[in-house]
């Protein structure tokens, strides 16, 4: 393969020159790379951001090694309401294991997921959403685990959409990744869900390797079984990566800070001030719900991925704010 | 810049009759990226293992996204002997520190350590050590602690070497790691040391960023100060990431199983067991001890990396032991 020291050095002139002298032409020939975003606001300030951190002589430029973007999941990539997907993985689980334990018809909160009693299922509270965790995500290896999730994720539907869950991802927030990729961007994903609950399908649906997964976990054991090593899952919290624990597992799985950080509720705003209060270059992202036709109308009132102070902080410090309704062209592939 | 199709499939062609057709002679042509490797069957094990496994076609390949390597940091990238460097740090510390604490002169373990006293300071024990980690890694923000350590490493000298630590490193395992990245690796330091004593200088020195560093770890508190967010690091142990506890470190922030594990001690014993007996093709390596001149001889008998039941285990489990003095032509950059 030719690949003289001439022609590269040409191909490195032509790199610059592009970016720098045709920075206009190269951000409008990338705005192409996000076509499901409306043009306006929005889409121009994660554009001119992008462009600004990754034009060589820049006074922003941002080295590709530096550059980290961190995302939240549930409400910021994929569908969260009327409950998060990950709660309706363990009530299914519940059903499924209802047969081998008798017992639970009559014991809260087995007996309110079993009975569909939703009310009787938030009286429970933590403790009892703890309990349910424990017997749907430990007691088994890691390797059984991956295997349950996956095959749930086959099979479980959206009661709304229809759909299996990996469907039920923005495909506006697909483009933006695979833009932040193009430009340079290493991207994790920094949520308050179970990381080995993401992690089977993160790769295929977002090009989000494992290991660029952040999220909350419980203790694993390392046994040696018949002389094969496994990881067993415990019922015991590990790690709650949401509010002020994502700049801790940010700090923790990272190890740096990022330049940009995307989320949509009071969950991401200790995430996005970690992000963008570091001085330098710095751009915060807030999905703001608006679009019931399409998708979910909801911020202050809910309870599932309230935004309120995480709002009101956008305007505070100038974060950008998507208006779902009117910055996306479509909410979903399928739409 | 010209990249017709017909130009990348004429390309592609050649990449994939090269790592087949002429997977030897690539092989030797490699051979010149591990200089401080003599000649023998530790180095042709190593060669042989990537090239199986990257060589399209072959039995054995492993695609670029699952070539996953862990390595042990102290005394497997650099010196152990005779403490581990982040002791020598810590007591450093406890020296600068004591003019502001002047009840440390008659308070153990503190003045131990003032008294130069190694052996009141081993009868301190494990709760020594915690008391001495806590005065020494907590009561500051991250970047406060970053800046000590980097400010540490530039001023302090080995007692043997007379130079700085940084330097300690093993020259053979310097090319093995960049040997491995450019064989589609993603090398991963996983070490019972402090996860954020080695990322100021792993990059550097190592070429792993800091995403890929996985320790031991203590709390951190995300905390509001001024306006101005910070992490503020607490006396608390998070994680010990040793022995068993490395598989465990290895899925919680990797997310999937190496394929190759580079230890040299009892501690790296579940690390190389979890990596190795998984199915599929596996390598592991030991780095024996065996070089009293150029840098230490120990193994069985010593506190510091014992190496004694990961010594018979590599013999069970064919893992390849790098015999210090005859496998390596020097040790450090400087010899």
């Amino acid at each position: 393969m030719s690949n003289s020291p001439d022609r590269r050095t040409t191909m490195k002139f032509m790199l610059a020159t592009t970016s720098v002298g045709l920075g206009g032409m190269a951000a409008q020939a990338q705005s192409d790379l996000l076509p499901s975003w409306n043009e306006g606001a929005t889409k121009q300030a994660i554009m001119s951001f992008v462009a600004r951190v990754t034009a060589h002589g820049s006074r922003d430029f941002v080295p590709v090694d530096q550059r980290i973007a961190t995302f939240d999941n549930d409400g910021t990539l994929w569908v969260e309401q009327p409950m998060y997907v990950q709660l309706a993985f363990i009530l299914d689980r519940v059903r499924a294991l209802a047969s081998q334990n008798p017992d639970w018809r009559s014991k809260q909160p087995f007996q309110a997921v079993l009975d569909g009693d939703m009310k009787a299922l938030a009286a429970s509270g933590e403790k009892g959403l703890v309990e349910l965790m424990a017997v749907t995500h430990a007691g088994m290896t890691t390797e059984e685990f991956l295997k349950i999730v996956s095959d749930w994720l086959t099979t479980a539907r959206d009661p709304r959409f229809k759909r299996p869950y990996v469907e039920l991802v923005y495909q506006p927030m697909i483009e933006l990744l695979a833009y932040m990729r193009a430009s340079g961007f290493k991207s994790f994903i920094v949520s308050g869900g179970g990381i080995e609950f993401m992690r089977p399908w993160a790769e295929r649906v977002y090009g989000i390797p494992p290991e660029q997964v952040v999220g909350s976990s419980i203790k694993t054991r390392f046994e040696m079984r018949d002389g094969t090593p496994t990881l067993f899952r415990l019922p015991e919290i590990n790690f709650i990566d949401d509010k002020a624990g994502k700049p801790v597992g940010i700090n923790e799985h990272i190890g740096r800070r990022p330049v940009a950080a995307f989320g949509n509720s009071d969950g991401d705003l200790e995430m996005l001030q970690w992000t963008t209060l570091g001085g330098g270059p710095r751009f915060g992202l807030i999905v703001h719900h608006t679009d019931a036709e399409r998708e979910y109308l909801y911020d202050r009132q809910t309870h599932v991925g309230r935004l309120d102070k995480a709002l009101d902080a956008a305007t505070l410090n100038e974060w950008t704010v998507v208006d779902m309704k009117n910055d996306w062209k479509r909410v979903f592939a399928f739409q």
